[in-house]
């Protein structure tokens, strides 16, 4: 099975539009967006911008706790998700464990690869951690893994570590936040920020025209002020 | 308009189904449901179980933000809402403020009246709060509005800061949170948790008995263990 979302070009079209696709591998939702990535570029003549962030530091930064930190929603996720999966078809099994450290595979996705690579690195990592229940975490798993795909998996964990990499992964979950992102999947197009793999129908209708919001009819909700602010323990 | 979700007894049928229905006014997915709550219960032979609940105490309980908390989110979910509103043809208009306090609605709807009046006093105060923009977190709007409706509204305002109202909104939300409740709205059929207007499919399908899963696909996830925990600020 190929996942692969690589931008798809068609000769004399005009130029693609840009999708903006923000993700974390620690996402079950991402993944599942992940999958029906290559179909939409395809539908929609779009070019598939890839954004490995840490889902964490959008936690912290925006100070919400994650599903998987509340036990009874975290139940209903895994129900919502295995539900969306049968009905995609697409091949769910428990990770290694969860949530997991996403460092790791992450900073191999920040390595400059050719963007082919790219996504045949992201498609494995998705479908290791949440097809294959390997633990995408360990350094020996992702580089056994980067070699059965023919790349020198020692060699990228190694370059994971350094600088390049991480200092790409802060940018790119920096420049997330001033963009309004809060949690993954992300997609954004044009300045149209849809949420989560359920935001779905809404992203198609929109790249299909048919979105029935205008930036007038949110105007009047922008002036909506809190009438009460609660007490947080 | 009417939105009156009451049971629909039909004469030589087999027991109704139960859905219990949990729900604050502070929420417009909440109010969407409720919209669409009397279409559902037609169509699969449904008493619905309405329960009022104080959803700022679930988010306390189990430590997360609500939505309205987290500014990046809170934009994101009035375009997600309005979306979903003018695909459904509901009316959906900005609320006098938000978050409201919205005590005094829910306890209202907690005092003793027959079933059918508690059906109309859910749906004026959803329309108010969501289709007019009034501020039912006023005990005067409350009063005037239950006086609209034909039921004594001084009375009903008064009764409800009465320490059975209070004691009855307590006791919901507490069974709520036993029951595994998280946000609203929550509908539970059986044993089955399902969240939020997004969830509407999944509940669909499964009142149809067309579920894809089964307690037995669920079981290898419950062992699933963290293999991180998140540093908190």
């Amino acid at each position: 099975m190929t996942l692969a979302a690589d931008s798809i070009r068609i000769d004399n079209m005009q130029p693609l539009r840009k999708l903006d696709f923000y993700f974390d591998y620690i996402s079950h939702n991402a993944y599942l967006a992940w999958t029906q990535l290559a179909p939409l570029a395809h539908r929609y003549g779009l070019e598939i911008v890839r954004i490995p962030v840490l889902f964490g530091a959008l936690l912290q930064a925006h100070g919400g706790l994650g599903p998987a930190e509340i036990p009874a929603k975290s139940l209903w996720m895994i129900r919502d998700v295995l539900r969306k999966a049968r009905m995609l078809g697409v091949p769910l099994a428990p990770p290694a464990t969860h949530p997991f450290n996403p460092l790791l595979p992450l900073r191999v996705t920040c390595l400059p690869l050719p963007g082919a690579d790219q996504g045949r690195v992201i498609s494995s990592l998705y479908e290791a951690a949440w097809a294959h229940g390997r633990d995408i975490s360990s350094a020996n798993v992702v580089a056994a893994m980067l070699d059965e795909i023919g790349l020198d998996g020692a060699r990228l964990v190694d370059e994971a570590a350094g600088d390049g990499a991480k200092a790409r992964l802060r940018a790119n979950t920096d420049a997330a936040l001033a963009s309004g992102v809060f949690g993954v999947p992300t997609m954004i197009v044009d300045d149209q920020l849809f949420w989560g793999y359920d935001d779905w129908p809404n992203l198609e209708r929109y790249l299909r025209g048919e979105d029935p919001l205008t930036a007038d009819d949110l105007e009047p909700w922008m002036q909506v002020r809190p009438g009460i602010q609660r007490k947080r323990r």
